[in-house]
């Protein structure tokens, strides 16, 4: 066994806890030999792990009283100190595990794992990176995806800098291309924070290429591209929406007949790489950015698989020290600013 | 011929101009018998019209000397007082046409018709509406699509009000539900703008249903989605970008090998129900609301068949009033708030 800490698990998150946590857990075990720590309530991950494989897989449960439901306000979760999130997030704190995991509540997790770790000095709002599959292969990463709804521009060179890092290396870009989204390629469009944003952003060392449209974001044009919080929400949902819409229309349409069965039948390894490239389980989870430790935000919908993912994730983040990496860059940016400034 | 004034098209607008939107206006001319006035360079027009079937339709070129290029800025477009949306535009404030149709650059439509038109007296800007069409048919009228991008919470009242009215008489809706796209469904989740929105929209006599996700604009869940017209032209295009994208990819997978061959044209008719769902050409254009005339935008690359759409469009909403049925509901909404400030 190694010295290294073991990887954390909400085994209370997600739309099919405990048992897709638990599944997932189990075998991202045994597959790597990795130590998973599942948290929460002791008698239901006992009882779903007794119907799980965990032969060899090195696993432990650590117990948690509480559990965030899906729709309970901020100011709820903050009393909930026992929850599996709040336990998770503090055995990351403590050095007991590298990372958190959790399919659950995106904005408790983001909530307790900034109280618990702490932003990182110079970082004023943890960033959510999503990465969208585009054509030919690849993502371009949307950030910020959801954490931050009301943004300042300076709040945009931060998600800059934290995106390149990610982008460099998790995704292993060299020189990752940075690009505002705007309504309209030009400088001069988009609206008044936007049109702050292309300027200062200019000034900063990341790869800033310029404003890109909403379309742009399925083609290989960047590689990272910044937004507020509300519109990467409203952009991530509208594409998953459209996706899944696009999906049920064409499942509903190919029964329509034999002919149509068989070709559909014929086609089936089509559909099955458009599935896989719009399925979350591909890439599992996103680690927010800018804090002191890791949590890793898993769709709500995760199955074992997407667990998986997500906790391989969490594992390459420690791994390349995203979050030495960004603390560095971020120092940078803030000295710049100071000389700047003075 | 009737009394009735002709419509006119901006035949200098658009991708694939003067083709397109010539050969648009002549085939809607010959179908309905309109009078349609064909605004641009006389020589490209006549050009083209030897080109098309032109046999029994009612056309007239009206000069045009100038014309706005796709990119150029809204201070260069003011100057150019000749071009053939100025031109067209005065064509309908002086009661020749009975509105105007243009492919050409949105924002220089809707600046010029501002200022050539005049808005209705209570409203701040003119809305974008942009019909999304969702799953089991049907659209959900996503507005402001794109043409104010710093809105203030009144505006949306506004856009409320006139989304309500495109809805109910264009689209046959009898008391369209209108809800307002956030990042929650609860009034608390979204940006401070949002919040105070939700708030407002409260009081007004508009069947507003409260907030919607991304997601839900492509199930029947609202039939106007208020948002600002920042989030508005990201979401449309977005789902353009994204329709698109999966569109390739099922093109680029589907030739790959004889079996899938065959399939892919047993399932033919499957995709062009699909195409046709996405397809612009479908419904053509939207009215510019809130004006005292009426200008329709259609998409840049309309075809010949999509600018037969958005004559149409402009059509149905002269016929239906649209422009006395906001300005009455303006007026009304106007002298509620009055009441309620004194």
């Amino acid at each position: 066994m190694s010295d290294e800490p073991a990887v954390a698990i909400d085994a209370m998150g997600g739309d099919f806890c405990p048992l897709e946590p638990v599944r997932g857990a189990a075998e991202y075990a045994r597959e790597t030999g990795r130590r998973v720590l599942l948290v929460g309530h002791p008698d239901a991950i006992r009882k779903t792990l007794s119907h799980c494989h965990t032969e060899g897989a090195d696993l432990e449960i650590v117990p948690a009283a509480e559990v965030i439901g899906v729709h309970e306000s901020i100011a709820s979760i903050r009393t909930k100190r026992d929850s599996s999130i709040h336990v998770g997030c503090r055995l990351v704190r403590d050095g007991l595990a590298s990372a958190l995991v959790s399919a659950g509540h995106t904005g408790a997790l983001m909530a307790i794992s900034k109280v618990v770790y702490g932003l990182l000095d110079g970082v004023d709002r943890p960033a959510l990176p999503a990465p969208m599959p585009r054509r030919g292969g690849g993502y371009t990463i949307l950030i910020d995806a959801g954490a931050n709804v009301d943004c300042r521009p300076e709040h945009f060179r931060q998600f800059a800098v934290m995106g390149h890092h990610y982008a460099r290396r998790v995704f292993g870009v060299e020189n990752p291309r940075i690009a505002l989204l705007s309504i309209g390629e030009e400088d001069s469009k988009g609206n008044d924070i936007s049109r702050q944003v292309s300027h200062i952003l200019r000034e900063t060392h990341v790869n800033f290429i310029g404003n890109l449209e909403g379309n742009h974001l399925f083609h290989d044009r960047a590689d990272v591209l910044l937004c507020d919080g509300f519109v990467g929400n409203v952009v991530l949902k509208v594409s998953e929406g459209i996706a899944e819409a696009i999906l049920e229309d064409l499942r509903e349409e190919m029964v329509k007949g034999p002919l149509r069965r068989l070709g559909a039948l014929a086609l089936r390894p089509v559909f099955r790489v458009l599935k896989k490239k719009m399925d979350y389980a591909e890439y599992g989870g996103v680690p927010l950015l800018g804090l002191k430790k890791i949590s890793v935000v898993a769709h709500g919908r995760s199955s074992a698989k997407a667990i998986q993912s997500a906790l391989r994730v969490a594992d390459t983040a420690t791994r390349v020290g995203i979050v030495e990496q960004i603390a560095r860059e971020i120092e940078v940016l803030h000295e710049a600013e100071q000389r700047l400034g003075g």
